[in-house]
């Protein structure tokens, strides 16, 4: 049902509960693993996200922090935010930013304090957006997650539309690099146990009810898929390289898919990417920005 | 260097330290994708390995059990069992058996105590056999381990050869099942992550100082892939009606390889079985005999 454009107001600023995280070096090289990597088994250069005694260093990948603050989807399942209630299974993540601010460690307890920034009226449905500034231990922010939540049959509410922010040079020209890799058929079981034990990613009966052929891949794996990759070709894999990376989420790739990363050259350490599956020539990932020092 | 027959004898019968091991569903999943399950992903059958809430009923994949042992390295990395020093790195592992006498729990914490049921003299080197039962907390065996050590350059000390205990009919007939698997080029980086963490599989380096190409799999991988391969085929899958399995460790299999599994009826109830490398012609495990009810 339609919430009242008061019911909305009285939500925007809100802080959710806080939410810890802890990992271990075994946690951080599974998401390794469930993003993709080493994706050159010969090459050893993705070695390092994978292996703790790497000679390279053992390094967290970046879009682990994706991670960090995933107990929000129980604050969505429990369909009531403030005074507005909706149905969890109308819940569609719809966009997410990571912006860095120092290099993961690769274990540690982590400390998220979401909060609702916005919330917009997109007419079929509600958006809102949830900031999530991570800190470590010692209380210095690491990252900061913004995670953009999609409610449809929420929308007229009166609300703002919020901005579009959208890029469009890029997709007129051809990509300055295009990076193909194949989805193997176990990747989002793999993903999965990295938490986001939707069954959606793993049960067929669950998928079929939601309308797909089979079980679909975790976006935050396909964004990780993006991250992987363009950290290799960027930032020769450096993640103390990389500044911030974003992405819509548009359509659902299922494993056993090709998945083709292209991405842009915008400005001086600003690139654009977007992925899509090759077998249905369809963007998964748009509108995809990277920042890089 | 050669130990004496008294310090041989000495150590048969011996106790080594008891183990526990404690595990999760997630662990449990973790494994089976460590072994190639789900081995076809549009076919639903072994998603009861690796996903908790399959229709199939979660299941533990019995290999699992040659998890629960898994510190008996800590104890050869001494280099030291009673009077008898050894270097380490000229530890083999020969042959593997499992004997079940109950399901495995889908979680939980298994008690295990090892004794050195037996030492032989092979001439070219020692071998040490460890049995080890295993049980649950409240102390009903639930499988029986035996793992055979071969400690090179370690013979010659006057013992007993020991049983050969050899299987020569099943090869001169062609097999009456045969299954094609490709090793996927992650697969050891996604075994190691269920506890042995040898560099000899994921490190280049480690894996050119033992003479090798690139990182091996890890032989109770390779196990583990005969394991789940024959339960589907004799046993649709069923752990219940796997009595025993046990095979020998005969060469490496290298990530990225394919592994082709024949498996010959020997009489009722029993099979026998061996893997190889198609690529290089190659039994990695032989004598493989599998009893079912």
């Amino acid at each position: 049902m339609t919430p009242t454009l008061e019911q909305v107001q009285a939500i925007i600023g809100l802080s959710l509960p806080s939410i810890t995280y802890s990992y271990t070096e075994r946690d951080v090289c599974l998401y390794a693993l469930g993003v993709g990597a080493p994706s050159d088994w010969l090459e050893q250069s993705e070695l390092q996200f994978v292996y703790e005694l790497s000679t390279l260093g053992f390094k967290t990948l970046p879009s682990f922090a994706t991670l960090f603050p995933g107990k929000l989807i129980d604050i969505l399942l429990t369909g009531r935010i403030g005074e507005i209630e909706f149905n969890p299974l109308m819940v569609v993540h719809g966009e997410q930013v990571l912006r860095f601010k120092g290099l993961l460690p690769t274990s540690g307890t982590i400390h998220c304090q979401p909060v609702i920034s916005a919330v917009y009226d997109k007419g079929s449905g509600m958006v809102i957006v949830v900031d999530t500034p991570c800190y470590d231990a010692s209380g210095i922010e690491l990252v900061f997650n913004q995670s953009t939540m999609f409610i449809r049959g929420m929308g007229g509410f009166g609300g703002d539309r919020g901005p579009s922010g959208e890029i469009t040079t890029m997709l007129e020209r051809e990509p300055d690099f295009s990076q193909t890799d194949y989805i193997q058929p176990n990747q989002a079981l793999l993903y999965r146990l990295s938490g986001d034990v939707n069954p959606l990613h793993a049960d067929p009966q669950m998928a079929a009810f939601a309308g797909f052929d089979r079980p679909i891949l975790h976006g935050l794996s396909t964004f990780g898929f993006a991250t992987r990759i363009t950290l290799k070709k960027l930032c020769n894999n450096d993640p103390a390289r990389l500044k911030g990376i974003r992405a819509r989420f548009s359509k659902h790739v299922f494993p056993g898919e090709t998945l083709v990363t292209d991405l842009w050259h915008l400005s001086d350490g600003h690139y654009g990417f977007t992925c899509k599956v090759a077998e249905r020539n369809e963007l998964v990932l748009s509108q995809g920005q990277i920042e890089i020092s």
